[in-house]
């Protein structure tokens, strides 16, 4: 699982830089972390990634954060005190002033007390850190660097477990009170299906992958006939990944073409809403099924949410994200550079 | 139905100001026109009000928003020439740059060509004339004003014959491309009832007073007993007006009761989606129905939007707006203003 890489070492020799023009930025997910090291433009100089500790409590994840750092910035050629400052985009409650994490449900044994993840690898590296949400950051990178580049504002929809969002507003992110973005728990139907977050109707009830997978199974164990849990078998997995829904969707399975019809039904209407409140420029999908999805989900998301759409005339396009599995990370990295406009 | 005064004349005498320290606001509605002049404090000098030209064209409805202007300005002392600028806060298809109005289906005769109304009106005047959305300038006023003035984001929520809203965030209106706002038209429903703007599961279409006038004609001519009728014609009206829903409540009419009832229910649905988005710090509650209802009615709103909230230990207040009819009037007299922080 580890790897790691000079990118394009060829065209451009990181010891030729000044150190200090480098930036490290960390994407800290469930299952991996993934690091990269980049300069001024946002171009990746270095990266690695390995597996989240799956049993660690926070001061083994901020190990592990410090350690695939370390790998990034090697393959650049440098070493992490060597970067002007260092970002890190992650899931659950972000206190962006404190630098601290706290209710983390799926990273390493997971946490709810704020842990000061900026503070403890400031102190490791030696260089300032700063913490931001996950997919706020992805959406960041997005805009300035991936399919946002030609918009001043955007809707970025991060679709994978759960449904996340961000919004760039005339150029700056949008944070509200620091829990803005939250499409996913946007009511699509009062009273209606059971979400994660314990509410019901929201958005991510009926599109995320999580909520999707409770809902197979649940059919699955009334004798309805799909192929998802036998290619998760096959796959060796423990749950319904987003290459098994694109699979089963290829083979044309009912149950999983039923519930991927209702979740680009729900992400129309909810995605609409969103637009006719805050009239955007464009919509930018990203995440993992998102990604694997494709440009074709994202047309028929873009024709799902017309008919709700309130200024007909002016429909925003629904883009794939373009920096891929990298963009929290290039996000984070963005974050802890001086703002530029 | 004409009235004039000089606000608190005793107070301040308009005639030792220095002109074009005096702004001129007009809000053009379906059923009247009201104008102030207001000093840089956004304080009332003068204001007059007359009924819309019901059955007139973009010429004179511009010539009855002239005579308006020309009474406000009288009451404060002046004439519309020594304004130092004018603002019209417009239903419709608002087109800010250009200064034209489009698509009016309810003021005058209606039209559909946009129209130069700020050209028309500045030529008359002598002086320059903005043009802005109706319910934007009235959610500016309140920010500054009114109920919003501890706050820096928040939503406006314009609840009366449709749902109309406007948008403060971190000090500043946001208009998007123009459009942003339609609170009113963000999906509570997919494929639920019909909306005045022809489609369907919109906020405004359980919540508007024109929807669930529709609806509550269609409940009676099935036989429902409803005292909501009787009580418009015993006002000599031809709609179902806030203050007829208003006692029709107090009444305890149980068409009328259920009908705000789910309109309260959407409400909840659709602003807490709003906040889930945009985590601004208050929603302010305006228009015919929200200022009528009052502080009883932004409390159940509240409660309603309550178990959708996702960071429920934010939940944000709902306060009802503050300068009542006044607050169109005054926010287009704002927007002609140069922009303070």
């Amino acid at each position: 699982m580890r790897e790691s890489n000079a990118a394009e070492a060829g065209r451009r020799r990181p010891a030729d830089r000044v150190a200090l023009e480098c930036w490290g930025g960390v994407d800290l997910g469930g299952t991996k972390i993934e690091a990269v090291v980049v300069d001024r433009a946002g171009e990746v100089l270095g990266k690695m990634r390995q597996p989240t500790p799956a049993e660690g409590g926070p001061d083994e994840v901020v190990q592990a954060i410090h350690e695939t750092l370390e790998g990034a910035a090697s393959a650049a050629g440098l070493t992490p005190r060597q970067l002007a400052g260092v970002g890190v985009g992650a899931p659950g409650a972000v206190n962006v002033n404190e630098g601290t994490l706290g209710h983390v449900s799926n990273v390493g044994r997971g946490w709810t007390t704020p842990y000061p993840v900026a503070g403890d690898l400031g102190a490791r590296v030696g260089r300032p850190v700063v913490l931001g949400n996950d997919v706020q950051v992805a959406v960041a990178a997005e805009y300035r660097l991936g399919a946002g580049r030609p918009y001043r504002s955007l809707l970025g929809v991060w679709w994978g477990t759960g449904v996340g969002g961000g919004l760039v507003l005339d150029g700056v992110p949008w944070r509200g009170r620091g829990a803005a973005g939250e499409v996913g728990h946007m009511v699509v139907k009062p009273g209606g299906a059971r979400c994660g977050c314990g509410r019901r109707g929201c958005l991510e009830a009926y599109a995320g992958r999580a909520s999707m997978e409770r809902r197979a199974h649940k059919a699955a164990r009334k004798g309805e006939e799909t192929v998802l849990f036998e290619l998760m078998r096959k796959k060796g997995r423990s749950r319904l990944t987003s290459s098994i829904w694109a699979r089963a969707l290829s083979l044309e399975d009912a149950l999983a073409t039923w519930l991927i019809d209702r979740a680009v039904r729900m992400m129309g209407a909810g995605l609409a809403s969103a637009i006719n409140l805050l009239d955007v420029e464009a919509v930018v999908l990203g995440g993992g099924l998102g990604t694997r999805l494709g440009p074709g989900f994202a047309s028929r998301i873009h024709a799902a949410m017309r008919p709700h759409i309130f200024v007909p005339e002016r429909q925003p396009p629904v883009h794939v994200a373009e920096l891929g599995e990298l963009s929290g990370a290039i996000g984070a990295a963005l974050l802890a550079q001086p703002r530029m406009t």
